[in-house]
C-alpha cells in the first residue's frame, strides 16, 4: 500500500519560494488549471472519517482519487489511491452522472492554477506545488509518496526541505476544508 | 439519458442460433472471454433495489457499469451508465482496491466467452450476444440501447428478431442472479 506524506504552507508570496525551488534545481512548470469535484459518501461521513473522493479534470487528463484517513497530526499523511480515467469531453460528466446514480453527492469543487517542480533533496525527489486557489489563497506544498517503511525518512525529508525553502507554518486543513470554511464565513 | 433494452433467451444449440443470425446478414464474432466483478453497494441493497454494479474486463479492455432498477415486466430495459478506463494490468485490482476503500463489496465473478453480431432488424442496429456463461448455461441475449421515445419501437423489433430467430422461452434473471441461484442451490 502507498502512502501520500504531504505537508502544506500558507504563502504569501509564491514568486519568492519559486525562485528558492530553482535555486534547488527545480524547474517550475507553466500553471495549469486543476478542477477537483469532491463527493459526500451515500453512508459515510466523510468529514468525521477524514476521508475524501474527488474527480480531478487536469486539461484533458481526469483522475479518480481516493485518500483515506490522516494517519499523524503534523503531516498529512494518508492512504491515497488514484485512478486515471480516459481523457476526452464526456468523461467528466458521465463519471458525474455514475457516481450520483450510485448515492455520491457532488459537494465543493476546488479550482487552483498549480506549477510544479521536482526537487532531489536527502535522495527523495520531493513534488513541490505552488498553487493559487480561488477563493482560498496561495499555499505551496511539498509531497513524497512512499510505502509504509520508508514514512519516516520522508516526513525527515520534507521537513528539511520545508526548513531550507523558509516555509514554517503549516496548514493541515485540505483545500476544500479550507474552502468549506470561507463559505460558511461568508454566509 | 441512454436505456439498455434486453432480452435473454436460454438456447441449447448456440450454434444453431448462429447460423439463423449469420441467414439474417449477421457476422458472428471470434468468442472473447468476458470476466465481469460485481459489488454490493455500502448502504443499498442492490438485490432489493434491483440495481447492479460491476467492473468488466474484456481482453485488455476494462469497463465499470452500473445498471439501474428494470423499468418493465418482460424485456430487461433499464438505465445503463458504462464508462470506459484505460486499458492495462493494473486497472482491474487499482479499480477494486478504490471501490474496496469506499466500502463497496465483491460479490461475485460472472466469467463467459461471448460471441456478437449486429443485425439490422425493423431499421434498428441489434446487438445480438451468443453467451456460454461458467456454471450458469447457453444464452442468447438482443440488446438495443435508445433514448426514452424509443424504449417501444425498441421493445417491438427486439420482439419481433426473437420471434425470426425461433427464440421463445425467456429468462429475465441476470447472469449474477442465475449464479447466486445455482450457487445457493449447490449448498
Amino acid at each position: 500500500m502507498q502512502y501520500e506524506v504531504e505537508q502544506k504552507f500558507p504563502v504569501d508570496d509564491l514568486a519568492a519560494v519559486a525562485e528558492r525551488m530553482t535555486a534547488l534545481g527545480g524547474t517550475i512548470s507553466e500553471p495549469q488549471t486543476e478542477i477537483d469535484l469532491y463527493f459526500a459518501h451515500p453512508a459515510r461521513d466523510f468529514v468525521e472519517t477524514d476521508e475524501a473522493f474527488r474527480i480531478r479534470r487536469k486539461g484533458e487528463k481526469h483522475f479518480v482519487t481516493y485518500k483515506g484517513p490522516k494517519i499523524d497530526t503534523t503531516t498529512k499523511t494518508r492512504q491515497e489511491i488514484e485512478m486515471p480515467l480516459p481523457p476526452g469531453e464526456s468523461t467528466f460528466d458521465g463519471w458525474k452522472k455514475m457516481l450520483q446514480a450510485l448515492g455520491f453527492t457532488p459537494v465543493s469543487e476546488v479550482r487552483k492554477s498549480r506549477r510544479k517542480a521536482h526537487i532531489t533533496w536527502q535522495d527523495c525527489e520531493v513534488e513541490c506545488s505552488l498553487d493559487d486557489v480561488d477563493r482560498v489563497g496561495t499555499y505551496v506544498e511539498l509531497e513524497l509518496v512512499v510505502d509504509k517503511d520508508q514514512l519516516d525518512a520522508a516526513r525527515a525529508c520534507i521537513a528539511a526541505l520545508a526548513e531550507e525553502l523558509g516555509l514554517r507554518e503549516t496548514e493541515r486543513r485540505s483545500y476544500l476544508e479550507l474552502l468549506l470554511t470561507s463559505q460558511s464565513l461568508d454566509r
